[in-house]
C-alpha cells in the first residue's frame, strides 16, 4: 500500500545528510562539552560551529542563541524566564490561536497573579497590530512581554510580526515568537523582524527530536528555569546534546539553502491539493490566510463529516494527516485556533490540517484528492446529523 | 598517540548497538507520538516500549516512568516539582555532596522562601541517617522532599540509601535520589531501595544525550514545570525524543545485563590504577569510602600538584580524566564535595578524577601508572609552594 505521509507540521523525519553529520559525535567524538581535555574540547568545538551557523542563518550572534530540548521549553522559558527575571506578576500580551507551549506557559503565570490578555484574531487567524497598540496602551508599563507566533501551526497563517514586533518596540517591551513552524518555510531574521526572542524546533525541518533553540536579544533580561551547571551562559543548566545540536544546525542550514525552491514547489503541490478537494467535496473549504500562509499548509473544513473519522480513513488507505495540532491529539476540544478564528465547534470538528514536505510528490497529491472525496461521502452517508440536513 | 578515556563518569559514548536500535526511529519510524495515524502510533509503541523496559528494570511500572531531556531537567523536576506541587514553602533537606542540578535546584527554591537543610558527610563522604532523622524531628511537617543522591559522582562514594530513605519514610516525606552515576554500575531497585523519586541520564550508561528519566512513585504530589501539549500525562510536555527514548531504554537494558560481570572487571582496574598510583606518586591518597564505592570511580588527592596541570599533561600523553565534576569545569572553585569531606581547598585543589568504561583494559590503567608519576614529579619540581615545603 501507498504510504503518504502528510502531517510534517507534526514532525519530519532526520534527513539523511543530517544523520550522517551527526553520527560521529555519538560514537568517536562524544565528549562531554564541558571536559577540558581534548574529547571534550572536540565535542565543544562542533557545538560552537552548530551554534555559530544558526546564529548566521538567524541572522544573530552566537551570544544570543540558548540551545534547548524543543519548541516547548524556548516557548516555556522565555514566557517564564522573561517573567521571572522581573520577579513581580504583570501583563502578558499573547494571541488566542498561539500553540499550547504558549498558552500553557501563560496560564501558568495567570494563575500566579500575572494577568493574561489572549488577542482576538479575524476570520483569516490574522492578529491586528492596533489591537495589540491598545492593548499596550491601556497599561502602559504594566506588560511585561508580548508573545505572538509567527505562523500558525493549524492554519499556516503567517502574522504581521514586523508590524507587531514595531507596536511592542515603541512601548519599549520585550516580543517572543514562537517561529516553530516558519523556519526552513519562510525567510527568518530576528533584526528584520525586529523580535527579541524567537523560538526554533529541529524536528519541523528535518532536524532531530529533543533539541531547539531559543533566540534571546542581547539585554533582554531573562531567568533561567533549568538549574545546574554553567552551561549556556547561566541561563540553561544540563549536559549539551551534541549530536542533538549539530544535526539541528546541518538541517537548519539545509532547509534554509533550499528554502526559495522548496517553498514554491510545496506551494503548487499545496494550491494542487486544494483547488483539488474544493472541487471534488461539497460544501468544503479553506482555513486560514489564502496567501499569507505557510507554503506547505492546508486546513480544509469538510462539514458534516467528523475530523478524526475521515482521519482514521485516510490512514486506511495510507494517508497520514492530522485534524490539527499533534500536542493535542486524542482531546475532544475542538480546535482553539478554528474557534478564534470564528468557526463554530461542530464545523471545527470536519477540519483537516494536511502539511507538505519534501519527500511529497504531485501523485501523493493526486492520491488524496482521489481518495478523501469517497470517504466524505460516505461519512456523510451515515451521520444521522447530515441526514437530517438533508432531509 | 595512544586515546585512552578515563572520565567515563563525565560521558561516555552511544554504544553501536543502542546507536543500530535508534536508527530507525530517526528515518523510517520517525512519527510524532502524539500523532493518530501509522506513523503516530508506531513512534508511540516503540516509545511505550522503551518505558516498560525500564521500568521493569528500575522494578517499577510504566505510568511512574516520566521521560525527559536528562539528568538535570529530572532533578530539577523532581525537587521543584514536588515543592510546586505542595503550593507553599516548606523545608527541604539534602546533602552537602549534591551534584550542581539538586544544589542549584535548592538554592532557587531558598530565594523563594524554602528553608534548606544540607546535611554533612564524614571523610568518606557518607551521609548518617542519624542525622537525618534528627532534621527531619527539629521541624515535624514542614519538610517537603529529602533529596540525597545514590552515589557519588566525585568520588563515587555509595549513600546509604535504604537508611536514608527508611528514615524518611517514618516520617512520611517524599525522598528523591539522584542516581545519574548509579544506574548500570550498581543495582537500583525502587522498591528495595524505598525511593519515591529517582533521576536518571542515559547518558552515562553508553545511551544518548539529551534524554533521561524521573521515576515518580504512584500517590506522590508532582506539579509539571514545562507547560504545553499532554505528554507524559501531562507532567511533562514537549514531543518525545522517540530516538532517544528507544536508545536509552536499550543501554539500560544492556548495563543492566553485563552489570555484574563488568563491575568486577572494573573494580579490579580501578584497584590495580589505584594501587599502581599509590605506590608510584609520594603522599598520594584516596578520597572517598573504600569498599561503599561505585566500582568504576578512583578520586586521588596528590598534594603540591595542581589539578588543572595535571590534566593537561596527561592530556598532552593522550589521557583524559578529570578534576571532578564536568559540570562545574572552567570554574577555579574548589570541589564542594571535597570541601565536604573537610579536605582543606589547597588540597583539594590537587584531586584527580579517573572513571573507567568499558572500553578501557588493563593496558589503558598501566599506561597511566606510567605516565602520572614523573608528570606530578615535574609538577611540584616546579612549585614555589613544593619547593618551601622541601627546603
Amino acid at each position: 500500500m501507498k504510504q503518504i505521509y502528510l502531517d510534517n507540521s507534526a514532525t519530519t523525519p532526520v534527513r539523511y545528510e543530517v544523520l550522517e553529520e551527526m553520527a560521529p559525535y555519538f560514537t568517536e567524538d562524544f565528549g562531554n562539552a564541558s571536559s577540558v581535555h581534548g574529547h571534550g574540547q572536540r565535542a565543544f568545538r562542533a557545538m560552537e560551529d552548530a551554534r555559530e551557523k544558526m546564529a548566521s542563518l538567524l541572522g544573530t550572534s552566537p551570544q544570543e542563541i540558548i540551545l534547548t530540548s524543543g519548541g516547548t521549553e524556548s516557548d516555556n522559558l522565555a514566557i517564564k524566564g522573561v517573567a521571572a527575571a522581573r520577579g513581580r506578576p504583570g501583563r502578558i500580551i499573547t494571541s488566542s490561536i498561539e500553540h499550547h507551549a504558549v498558552l500553557a506557559s501563560c496560564a501558568i503565570l495567570e494563575k500566579q497573579g500575572y494577568e493574561i490578555i489572549r488577542l482576538p484574531v479575524d476570520g483569516f487567524g490574522l492578529v491586528a497590530p492596533a489591537d495589540l497598540r491598545e492593548a499596550l496602551s491601556a497599561h502602559p508599563g504594566e506588560t511585561v512581554l508580548v508573545t505572538i507566533m509567527m505562523a500558525n501551526n493549524e492554519v499556516g497563517t503567517i502574522e504581521p510580526l514586523k508590524e507587531l514586533a514595531a507596536v511592542a518596540a515603541e512601548a519599549s517591551v520585550p516580543f517572543h515568537t514562537d517561529a516553530v513552524q516558519a523556519v526552513g518555510k519562510v525567510p527568518v531574521n530576528v533584526d528584520e523582524l525586529g523580535v527579541d526572542l524567537l523560538s526554533v524546533s529541529a524536528h519541523k525541518f528535518y532536524g532531530p527530536k529533543g533539541v531547539g533553540v531559543l533566540y534571546v536579544r542581547a539585554g533582554t533580561r531573562i531567568a533561567s528555569l533549568q538549574h545546574g551547571g554553567h552551561h549556556e551562559n547561566g541561563r540553561r543548566a544540563g549536559t549539551e546534546n551534541v549530536p542533538g545540536i549539530v544535526g539541528m544546525a546541518c538541517a537548519m542550514e539545509l532547509a534554509c539553502a533550499e528554502m526559495d525552491e522548496e517553498a514554491e514547489r510545496l506551494r503548487q503541490l499545496c494550491d494542487r491539493l486544494q483547488q483539488g478537494l474544493l472541487e471534488g467535496i461539497e460544501d468544503s473549504h479553506v482555513n486560514g490566510h489564502p496567501v499569507q500562509r505557510l507554503p506547505h499548509i492546508l486546513n480544509m473544513t469538510i462539514p458534516n463529516a467528523e475530523g478524526e473519522a475521515m482521519l482514521l480513513r485516510l490512514d486506511a488507505v495510507g494517508v497520514a494527516a492530522s485534524s490539527g495540532s499533534a500536542c493535542t491529539s486524542g482531546t475532544l476540544e475542538p480546535s482553539h485556533v478554528l474557534s478564534a478564528m470564528g468557526i463554530p465547534p461542530e464545523t471545527a470538528h470536519g477540519s483537516l490540517r494536511f502539511s507538505l514536505g519534501r519527500m511529497n510528490t504531485t501523485d501523493d497529491v493526486d492520491y488524496v484528492i482521489e481518495k478523501l472525496p469517497p470517504i466524505v461521502e460516505g461519512l456523510r452517508a451515515m451521520s444521522p446529523f447530515s441526514k437530517e440536513l438533508r432531509s
